[in-house]
């Protein structure tokens, strides 16, 4: 029985050094050196490469090295075993830091002294819109985006959320499905995206939704924070609305293609922010601790928790 | 009797306008014209002229316009008439957004983020701390102290606070006094300063105290915060201990003198933020909605609530 390292794009071997602290008596494996296919029984995957994790004929579970699980489900040769997500406190208490900065950052006009500081000289308004006047709105009401939300609303914005499925949260006004997203839209002055990246989800910031957000609000126009995924949005429709006054600003972590490309706009427009992926990352000692108590649990006879729905894609 | 607007620099026919809506039955004078003296009972101040308000036989309260009452104070021939100051949740609200947005910005290392920005490129080191890594003290803990501290707590910082009585508080560490600065300086990574200016407390931000403060937090240096008072802080003394390396960032919504001269460093030295003493600017309704019921209460009967310690100076 082994577990196979299935992993580009980050150092294999410090994965390999953390699982075997962990797990001494587990022969550990990459995909880069010959092994017993048969022997695998679990997976620990971080963008493996198409086809990689075909031919496992003992697999009892795949887990993600990373909080998605997108990067499994490009893979059409995927085999057919569950797949775990890693929910990680550290990882979502750090999501929650980025946007409630970003949210006060819009709230209390940041930019706008940055360019006063700059020029030496305050301009006579200093009044600010009040955090209950601005209302957010957060896209996506899983681990990230609840947290994220009770985080806001104890600053004391104005807070709603928006899922798949309709969700009773004490305090919080929640939207759901297609039908609620009109209505979500219209009351949402700070857009804050904290969707998985499915089929479903793929694009769907595009201008015809950023056409929706509220446009009375106290901002002077609708913002745009995306933590989630690059996929999920549409840039050439962000910067065309952004540059016919439909949108104020777009604060953005993740891109369409990342590293985000040197002849992007969004690196220069003056009123995006855009930062390296890095709103949230997992440390991965706690992601390898985590992966290493499943396992454990499994080979106790318990069952494999934190289940990704493949139908949903997340 | 009546009400006498003793106000400079702040526009009195705007406040009148507020007080005679909510107190039809009041007549309201003020010191830019002729007035009975021994009529006035109530005082409502804004850094009234040095002796205005001697001679008051039956003035029965003075309240403070602003939140803080050290403007009062400064009058050496201020009466002895009990003074009452405004205690403003929203107020409070808008100085936790204030304190927990730029201690985000010093953990999540915005400017960091914003240079590279403008410079197209991402450096490697993309790791963060996380909030409960950072110790952030709170100097100063009424009303907006222990409302800072504790939306900091839900952020996840570590927090501990300092006052000038000792204090308990559920799940914050509190140190009080001159005994307990030392060790409470010694925890800070970030300083926020949420103190009044008093005859104590006037000029506490100075090099010796700045250099007690935490030197091997994972910000790369101490930082401090103040939004309390300008007086607090002595300019020349953060200055060289940014030069110094002994601080890292300063972030000043208030100065030494107010608006902050041209000449001042502090605008363009790049680890400093100014802002124009608008961290928590109160709403003049709230305010004399808040004033006008303490006149209501005390013509009832009742008490004067919200009382200010002459001996203590807030
Ligand atoms: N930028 C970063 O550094 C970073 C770090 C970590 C994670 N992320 C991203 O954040 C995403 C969310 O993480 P999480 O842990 O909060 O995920 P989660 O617990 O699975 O929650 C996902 C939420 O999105 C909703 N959702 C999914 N598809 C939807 C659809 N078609 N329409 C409406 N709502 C939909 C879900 O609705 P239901 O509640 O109805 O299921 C759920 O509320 C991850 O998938 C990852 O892509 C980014
Ligand atoms: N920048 C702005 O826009 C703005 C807006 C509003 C207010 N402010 C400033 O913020 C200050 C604080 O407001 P607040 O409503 O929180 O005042 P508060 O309720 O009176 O609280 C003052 C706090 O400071 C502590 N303190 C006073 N003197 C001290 C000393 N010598 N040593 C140690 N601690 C001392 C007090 O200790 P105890 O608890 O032991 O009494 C108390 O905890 C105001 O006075 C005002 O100057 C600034």
């Amino acid at each position: 029985m082994s577990l196979l390292l299935a992993i580009t794009g980050w150092h294999v071997e410090s994965w390999r050094e953390r699982f075997s602290a962990l797990l001494p008596d587990l022969p550990i494996v990459t995909l880069g050196e010959p092994f017993d296919r048969r022997a695998v029984h679990y997976v620990a995957s971080w963008k493996h490469p198409e086809g990689s994790l075909a031919g496992l004929p003992n697999l009892a579970a795949i887990f993600s090295l990373g909080a998605g699980v997108d990067h499994l489900f490009t893979d059409s040769r995927l085999p057919h075993a569950p797949i775990a997500r890693v929910i990680d406190p550290d990882l979502t208490t750090r999501m929650s830091e980025y946007v409630v900065m970003h949210c006060l950052m819009q709230l209390r006009q940041q930019r706008r002294y940055e360019r006063q500081q700059r020029e030496k000289s305050w301009d006579d308004d200093r009044h600010q819109p009040a955090a209950r006047e601005v209302r957010v709105g957060v896209m996506g009401l899983g681990e990230l985006g609840q947290d994220a939300a009770r985080k806001l609303q104890v600053i004391g914005f104005d807070v709603a959320g928006w899922s798949r499925s309709p969700k009773v949260i004490e305090g919080l006004a929640t939207f759901s499905g297609e039908d609620g997203l009109a209505a979500f839209l219209a009351r949402t002055d700070i857009l804050v995206v904290l969707l998985p990246h499915t089929p479903e989800t793929e694009g769907i910031l595009n201008r015809p939704l950023l056409a929706r957000l509220a446009r009375d609000g106290r901002l002077g126009g609708p913002v745009l924070i995306n933590a989630g995924r690059g996929k999920l949005q549409v840039e050439t429709d962000i910067l065309a609305a952004l540059d016919a006054g439909e949108l104020r600003e777009a604060v953005l972590d993740v891109f369409e293609t990342e590293p985000l490309p040197q002849d992007s706009r969004l690196w220069t427009h003056p009123a995006v922010t855009v930062t390296p992926h890095n709103s949230a990352m997992s440390a991965p000692e706690a992601v390898a601790d985590q992966i290493a108590a499943q396992i454990r649990r499994l080979e106790a006879g318990g069952e494999l928790q934190n289940v990704v729905d493949p139908s949903r894609g997340y």
